[in-house]
Order: structure tokens, then sequence, then C-alpha cells
């Protein structure tokens, strides 16, 4: 049987309950986004006969055909009273965007309690409230009320996105556009009445669409169902996550926020541990481990890090994160040293960091790491384009050579800016995620590790 | 009476001894440079009569002027016979761009001492070798042997930019002309044979042009000098220095770079508590914290921060990284809190953070920082520009009200792609650091509290 949320993804029809064309309304944005859907959509509003040239209903009622999911965006006091005819029409997945409920006080904090006592009377799944809802690349169904005038979405691709908050979920979705990261699904869940974060795993876990998923949490519904979920999830794919509120004043300002526990930091810590899950440490961690996770086929199996680059400084830089990151940086074997002092001038620096000067050629770095990094877990390379030795070919060699070790190799591109730019989309359009810095390209590689470092 | 290295910032003429219209050659790259120099330059090379237009001299002998500033761009094996020429010529201010020495093995590091003893005998002051030298935006002289076509360079301004690497100075120019800061000097000592970071301090202590300092080392030659450089330096304009070669780690990658030792890292520390030095944690803190120093005239007196945002998640991440950073977050003073709730709407989240919702206005930013801040030493404004409530004009509010205060505030602008770089491009013009995470807009701050949190 599948996953309940799959009907939330897959509808093949659709009624927004709310729809308008007033400019600055969500339920405008939501309209104008569905215009994408490769379902049937079906506009509710008594105000209008007709929205972006398709039939407007008065209510629910007057659809003949039967809907699999309905959006909310009503205003929070009248939700409660539509509740009978959504059961009538049979409706059993609704996304609530309304805001207004637990997040807003003690009487929508009532309301919020009454609206969950219903859903399970009449045994509707709820997404929400407060909340974005669901996108699926696939077929184009999102709820999410953000104008694409404002906000840059992502091409169709490979990573899913499960955020409890909106706002982040956004920025989310943007960066990765922005890192030219693809993006199969995403869900905001909000108030979490019914649907949480464990349930978006657990599904997740399923889908074939799904290589990676990047997770943003304040706080967790239930330990247990989402230690499960999340153990099910890494057994087949990485699972980075982003927990907010770690340290005291963190804590404090969850608390202001969604009016949520923070919980102590040592029970996520084990937690993570258990499950599996890649921990990121801050919102740039999280954007950069999840480009590692989605880019990346490969998994490091150990410690061992070899860091290879054509200019000293920066090599320094990548030892000493790798340090705070739990790597070891063993030195080249004697063997390797050997052939390759054989193959290379005699000032290139053969320890670890390797260093190829700025006399290095493109075909050093496949040279170098062919030989060495089967003795090793993962690399980092670090790039510096100010020589005119070094091309945009050199890209392809890191790539090549990660592709036949079967190694994870991240990189660091940097100086000649027009040069850096280039370099870097490349690798990144190879499979080889690039970064700004030395320490990011180290950092990132934490989550191809199973659980915290 | 001047500094020593004033002579090298300021020459009237300069000697390029080894100048060559060789593409790829690095005396080339400097020809190219010299081109926007507002003094004399005189190639030196017998091959050629002409060089780019200028006369060029068989020898230094020919050239009838007194030279101020002699570049040498010789191979390192005929530069020792030369020294008495220069001495002869009266030359006393020396760059050797030059490799080969120290940083090549033993016989390098013979013919580096036998070098240090001669410019000792005839007075000669050096810089280098290895090394590219100067730049001074006042003047348009620089001795880099860097690419224009290749790397982009910085605009004048009012950082400067001391470091041992030259593969890093070049990084950090680049950044920062990416970043749109300006800079006013910079100078890369490479093997350090006699200036060192400590007199480039002491000279750009008391450089009207230099407001601020971004230093990169993976080695101090004599402490002592330097503690008292640093300290010069730091009671009049902020100094951020990045120490490479921290951890164990690191240090091993010191070793195999320039041969130095890295140092007991707790050394360091206490010197730059000592000394007043703002520490850089990685490259990233090193380019965001020169952006601070180098926009923000305000410093931090205390640990007392705000955090003022219109998304909650994001604030969540700036109060962790306050934690890290040894912030504390202490609540909006209830006589602030009744004046914003008369002006605010009542679901504005007035603790700290201040949340001014998906809702907040442009000018809610203004009303809550200078009602708030007062009570504060810093500000890191948080804001998501995906709402169509915020505009542009919200980077004129958060200036507006910096300058009326005087107190540090620092931006970190997310979301709605299109705005966001128009924001952050719009503060940084209006002097507010914008910063593309929380947690770096956090601890960028931390350069303008005196000595490491």
């Amino acid at each position: 049987m599948a996953h309940f949320l799959h009907d939330f993804f897959y509808p093949k029809t659709v009624a927004l309950i709310g729809a308008t064309d007033k400019p600055d309304k969500p339920a405008r944005a939501i309209m104008e986004n569905l215009a994408h859907f490769s379902g049937t959509v079906f506009p509710v509003n008594p105000k209008y006969q007709t929205l972006f040239g398709l039939r407007c209903y008065p209510s629910i009622k007057e659809i003949a055909e039967t809907i699999d999911v309905a959006i909310v965006a009503l205003p929070v006091t009248v939700i409660e009273a539509g509740f009978g005819m959504l059961r009538d029409k049979g409706i059993d997945r609704l996304i609530v965007i309304s805001s207004g409920f637990a997040e807003a006080g003690e009487e929508g904090r009532r309301l919020q309690e009454r609206l969950t006592e219903q859903a399970n009377r009449h045994g509707i799944r709820v997404i929400g409230p407060n909340a974005l809802g669901v996108f699926n690349a696939e077929n184009g169904f999102n709820s999410f009320f953000v104008s694409e005038e404002r906000v840059l979405m992502p091409e169709p691709g490979r990573l899913s996105i499960i955020s409890q908050s909106g706002a982040v979920t956004v920025i989310l979705m943007e960066a990765m556009a922005r890192n030219g990261i693809g993006i199969a699904k995403a869900i905001n869940y909000g108030n979490r009445l019914d649907v949480d974060e464990a349930d978006a795993l657990s599904y997740l876990a399923d889908d074939p669409q799904t290589d990676a998923a990047a997770v943003y949490i304040e706080s967790v519904g239930d330990g247990r169902k989402f230690l499960e979920a999340a153990k099910r999830f890494t057994a087949r794919k990485p699972l980075v996550v982003w927990k907010a509120g770690k340290r005291e004043l963190g804590a404090g300002a969850v608390a202001s926020h969604t009016a949520t526990l923070a919980g102590t930091y040592a029970l996520y810590e084990a937690a993570f541990r258990q499950g599996g899950i890649s921990e990121a440490y801050t919102f740039e961690h999280l954007l950069d481990g999840a480009k590692v996770a989605s880019l990346m086929p490969f998994r490091c199996t150990g410690k061992r890090l070899l860091i290879m680059t054509n200019g000293g400084g920066m090599a320094v830089a990548a030892a000493d994160q790798a340090s705070r990151d739990g790597f070891i940086l063993p030195p080249v074997p004697e063997e390797v040293r050997k052939k390759l002092k054989q193959a290379f001038p005699p000032f290139f620096v053969l320890n670890n960091p390797i260093d190829i000067t700025g006399s290095g050629k493109d075909e050093d770095y496949y040279t170098a790491l062919k030989e060495a990094l089967p003795y090793y877990d993962a690399a980092v390379v670090i790039a510096l384009m100010g020589t005119t030795t070094v091309t945009e070919n050199s890209a392809a060699m890191i790539a090549r050579v990660c592709r036949e070790l079967k190694k994870p190799i991240t990189c660091c591109v940097l100086q000649g800016l027009r040069y850096m730019e280039e370099v870097e989309r490349s690798v990144q359009e190879l499979g080889i995620p690039g970064f700004p810095s030395p320490e990011r390209a180290v950092r990132a590689l934490t989550v191809l590790r199973r659980g915290p470092c």
C-alpha cells in the first residue's frame, strides 16, 4: 500500500479553497504556480465566476469530480465550520496554509486543538496549518504561496527538502537553485497538526525520485517515530539535518519563534548518531552538505583525508579544518611517493597535503590522485586559478579520477576570478561539489560519513 | 622621520631588473601593471632597446637618474653577483620576486643567507625573496606579478593587506574586489629575508590611507616586535589576523609549505589577546572580518547582542552562533517593549530576537532598532526578502539607525534572490556589511571587539 503522503504529492485533482487574483495574496501566488500542474485545478470562491481562465466554483459541493487534495487559504476563523463539507465531499487530504493557529497564542492553540479533533474524527490527513505544504517537481504540483517573480525556483532534480519553517524552505530551495542543484520534492508542515518530519522522512525513504534529503528542524514531534524513519532513510540514502536552537541562546530563540521546546541538544546528538544522520552545524553547512549529498554518489568509509593543492596556504587551512572535523591526514605512502617522484619535478611536495605548486598542470591532478587516493577515504582538491599552467580542463581530470576510484572528492577553487567561476561551474557539472573556501570543502565532506563527527 | 617602508610604497623612480615582454613571465605582468604607476619606470634588460614604448637599459649603471626602488626578477643564481652594482648605484630599497631561495631546500637556504649578509653590509632593505612585494592604490605603484587579464583587482579603498603567502594575498585582494571593498595598500614579504609582518604593521599603523588591516600569517618572525607593532596598530584601528596552522594537522601542513614552525597556537592566542588583535578562525572569517573592519566605523564595547528579523528560523541560527562567539542576548527592556507594543501589531515578537514577522515593513526596522539598540552593544539584522512588505528601502532604514546610534550593525539578507542581491548591495553601499548566512553576520561582528572571544 502506498504511503498516505503519496496522495498529497501526486493528486490528479486539486481544489484551492479561497482562490483569488488579488495581488499580494498568498492564494494568488498559489493559483499562478498551479499553472504548471499536470492535473486539474478547481478554484473555489463565491466571489468569482472564473479565475485565470478557469471556472471558479462557489463551493466544493458544486464540483462534480472527486477532489484528491484540497488547499485551504481562508481566514482562520471560517476553517472550522467547513470541515463537515470536506467530509461530505469525501476529501481526506488537506493542506492548510492559513496562519493564526498555535503560533498565535492561546485562542489559536485552542482552535488548532479543535481542528485536530475534527480531522481525526473524519479521517482527514492534514499538512499545516501555517505551512507552505508540498512541492513536487515531477508533476508540477505545488501549494507554495511563493511568487515566482520574487523568488528563484530550482530545476527538477534528485534532492528533497523537509522543513519545519516555511521561510527556511524557501531559502533552501532558492540557494539550491542558485547552486544549480535540482529539487525532487519539498515539504513544509508548519504547525504539525498531523503530518510531521517523521512522516515525510519515511515517505521519501521510498521515493524513487529522491536521492538525498536536507532537513531543517527546531524540534521533533515524536522522537521514537523520527528515529525509526531516519534509520529507514539513511539505510538507503544520505540525510543531512540541521537542528537549530542547539545552544542555550538558540533554544531561547526557538521558544519565542514556534512556541516549542528546542529540547536538550545532547539527546538530539545521540539520536542523530543512532539514526545515521549527518548533522549540519550551521545554515551554510546544511547548504554545502545538501550539495555534496545530492551530487556525490560515493561515501566516506573512514577518516583518512587526502589534501591536494597547487598553492600551500589554503591547504594549511584545509588541514586545520580536517582537525576540527575529526579527519586524519596520513602521509602519502612511500611506494606512492617513489612513483610520483619519477613523474613530477623535484620541487613538488609529496606529503599530505600534496602540493604541485604554481608550476602544476591539469594532468598532474589526475596523476597524483590516481596513485595516492586509493590509500585514503576522501580527497579535498584546492585549485588556485591565478597561474597560467592550470586551466578549466583540471575539472575533467578531477572528475575522471573520482569516477575511476569511486571515492568522494570536493573542490575549492580560488584566485583568478573569471577562471575560478568557470572551473567551479564545470567541476560541479561533472559531479564534483565546489566551494569558495577550503574549510567549507572539508566540512561538507562530513555528510558523506555516517553519523556526526 | 618616515618609516623605511614609506620609500617602498612611494618611489618616484623604479627600475625593473629583468624586464621582458615574453608572455607568461612574471616580469611581463609587472611591466604591464607599472603602466598605472604615476612615477617613472626604467626597464633593465640587455636584450631589449625598448619595452612597451619605454627605453630599456642594458644595466642599472646606464640609468642617469636616482633609483628609489629596484624590483629584481632575475634567475636566483645571478642575483648575488649583482649586489655590488646596486650599492654603487646607491639603491637601498630592493624587492626580490625571484623564488628558489630558502623555500627550495638547502642550497637555496645558503644563498638566502649570503644575500642577507650582503644586504646588511650595504644597508639595502629587502622585501622578499619569493614575494609579490608591494601594492599602493594611491600612486598606482605595484610590483605584483599578477596578470590583470586573469585576476580581478580591487578599487582604491581604506583596507590594507599584509600576507606571508603570495597566493593568499591575491585571493584576498580578489575577494575584496568581488565584495566591493577597496584596498589602500598590500604587502607580501615572502621568505622574510629582511622586511617582516611587524615592519608592515608598524608602517601601516601610521598610514593615513589605511583604516584597517587584514593579515595572513603562518608564523611570526620576531614575536616581541610583532606584539609591539600590533599594539601600536590596534590602538588606532582594527586589525584582523588569520593564523593558519592552528591545529595539529594544520601545523604539519605549514612545515611542508614554508619550512617554518607554526608554533604553539596557545602562544599566538595569548599574543593576539595582548595585542588587541581580532582573530579570524577561518579563511571566510578573515574575508568577512576584513569587510566589517573596513566598512563599520563603530566598535562593540560589550557583549550584548540584539537580533532582529522578519522570519524566525534564521534568528535561531544567529542566536546559536551568538552562543558560540561569546555574545549574550539580554531580553528587550520592559520600557522598550511597552513603547514598541503601541507602535506594532500585537503579533510582532518583542523578545530578543525581535521578530516583525512576514508582515513587517521597511520602517519597522528603524522603529524597533531606534528604541532597543541603545540597550545593546551591537545588532544583527536578518531580512528575508520573500515577502512583499519588505523592499530595498529597508537598507536605508538600517543604515540610518546605525549612523544615529553609532552602534555596529551587520546584516544577513536572504530569500527572494533578485531582491536579496539588490538589498545586500545597497546595505553595503550604505556602510552596513551584508552576509549570506546568519552565522557569518554574527561571527563577523567579533572583529569589532578587542581581542579574540
